[in-house]
């Protein structure tokens, strides 16, 4: 009970757990930098590089790389913050929601934190390598040396996201903006994930962002919600805190919990996550690592948003119809337990 | 001569022509409004999405959709611009330089353009579809039926983007910042365009988006030198002028024209052109085109940089380092010409 106590005690709960709040126009916002670079990449020969006359097969290329857009506002700043997006998708996941408001990129923003918009390791605009597919295309290689790439249908997508237990049916009360759905499917990219190492390349890279930032909350997504953790084991260097929003997985209980003395660590879950069976063991598995790291001296909590009130939102929250109510629980919790927050 | 003399008459020109200009910090930036969307896209079915356990092999997804961020500046508003990348590459093209200069995205809004940066479609953020290679991978396709995707190696890309003859020779004067290739080269990604229909899909989604915005210059780069035209051939809807960075291809000078009647169009060449075999064709095409164009009553032109005593420039040129010198001649370029300008 501790972790939602905490939790609870947050001024923006009562407010968020009723109706959405209207957003007025917020008018102009002000910038005082913004721009976009890379961390991380490695350099790879292939003799497979192309199958076209007009590019050679054979060279150098560089991946790994991951793409990050950045905005800093102008006036007094809070603890910047990082987005890491989940699976199949890429970091438009945060930007302008499926039916046209602000996405939380540019709401941390206008809150003061220096944000940052990551496309994971061979997604969006972080490379991929094709010499798998032209290898096997050109018969030096056989088809089971293919990648291992996916793309999720619409239709499982559905309840993995919880829009519904099965296409096309709803959860009661459910606020993901469907009406939109079209715009949404538009943001699914095919995902390699299965034919990289473990760590990520996402994850050293996030961790050479976070020591360049100079101290950044990582706030992760499903699929990307180890690579906070994992970062933090290779340093605990510009990590300012973590928050893991509905993360595939959480560190193991049983885990070295070292790298997470004293870190702030927030896990936060939407609505009807127990009636979901790919969703509820990850949430318990959360709970007994935090108690975990906390024993070992973390500052680790758990919100779950039903469990304060907060009904209806979908493993897509930041899409949600009361996104930026969730944003302001997010925006408060940094401010009042990170170092360097508001 | 006649473009010539008109593009010579520019005032920015005679600046350009020295040295680069030194660039004061700018200051903050106001934004009116920003964000991201997509246009275009279409449903496919497919039963080979997947072959990982987790995600369904059957379903749905969306392709051909063209990935749109935007920013709109406070104030008085030029015309707006919409800035389309080429090949191997993503919207990153536009945006900060290797060596962390601004990029040519917030430039352009800095001078009151609403811009518009796209990813082309099955690159970046506009999904791929990774059926084929799945197909392939479960024997139910034959390897020839693998997509067509190349990735340009550095050694090869050197001498497409004109750095130098061969690798790593540069060209005397040449005026890209190659003290930060590492991280240009990490703006490549794989290319699909083989293995799409002609027209591209981004040429209907130009079509779209121009219509959208209500009024745009459609500003392409290389690879999609020809998607504008293309786009006017659709339909001349919200096009209001086309500006063509090193075309890897004009409409044939034997074209109907009627596309083009009345609409300001710039084709603008960087150095050391007609030195390389690949390029100086496509200069001597667009240069007929132009002349055939403006004989049907479009307003064409053509720019070679070299020709007004602007030297070094490769086919980056909007990365070289006097990249903000050659927008500022853009700028002035659509305020005379194009209706909406400045």
């Amino acid at each position: 009970m501790r972790t939602v106590l905490l939790a609870a005690s947050l001024s923006t709960i009562a407010h968020a757990a009723s109706a959405q709040t209207a957003r007025p126009d917020p008018g102009p916002l002000t910038i005082a930098r913004q721009g976009s670079f890379f961390v991380g990449g490695r350099e790879v020969k292939s003799d497979t590089l192309s199958t076209v006359p007009a590019y050679a097969p054979s060279g150098t290329i560089t991946v790994d790389q991951v793409y990050v857009r950045y905005q800093v506002p102008a006036g007094k700043l809070a603890v910047p913050i990082t987005l890491v997006h989940g699976c199949c998708l890429t970091g438009k996941t945060w930007e302008t929601t499926p039916d046209g408001r602000m996405g939380w990129d540019e709401y941390f923003v206008r809150h003061g934190h220096p944000t940052y918009v990551i496309d994971q390791a061979w997604r969006g605009r972080s490379a991929a390598n094709p010499s798998a597919i032209n290898a096997v295309r050109t018969g030096k290689a056989a088809p089971d040396q293919l990648p291992t790439v996916f793309s999720s249908g619409h239709e499982g997508a559905w309840a993995i996201f919880r829009f519904g237990k099965e296409y096309p049916q709803t959860m009661p009360g459910m606020r993901f903006p469907l009406a939109a759905q079209a715009e949404f499917w538009k943001q699914i990219v095919p995902d390699s994930i299965n034919s990289l190492p473990t760590p990520n390349p996402t994850v050293p890279a996030l961790s050479e962002l976070a020591q360049k930032i100079g101290g950044t909350v990582l706030m992760s997504h499903s699929q990307s919600g180890i690579y906070p953790f994992q970062a933090a084991a290779l340093s605990r260097e510009g990590i300012a805190g973590i928050v893991a929003i509905e993360p595939g997985a959480c560190p193991e209980p049983t885990a070295d919990m070292t790298p997470y003395v004293g870190l702030p660590i927030l896990v936060l879950w939407g609505d009807y996550v127990d009636e979901f069976p790919r969703w509820a063991p990850r949430l318990k598995n959360c709970r007994a690592f935090i108690d975990a790291a906390n024993a070992a001296g973390a500052k680790a909590e758990m919100l779950v948003l039903p469990e304060v009130g907060i009904k209806g939102n979908t493993h897509m929250l930041m899409q949600d119809d009361n996104s930026l109510d969730i944003a302001d629980i997010l925006i408060e919790w940094i401010g009042k337990h990170v170092a360097g927050g508001e």
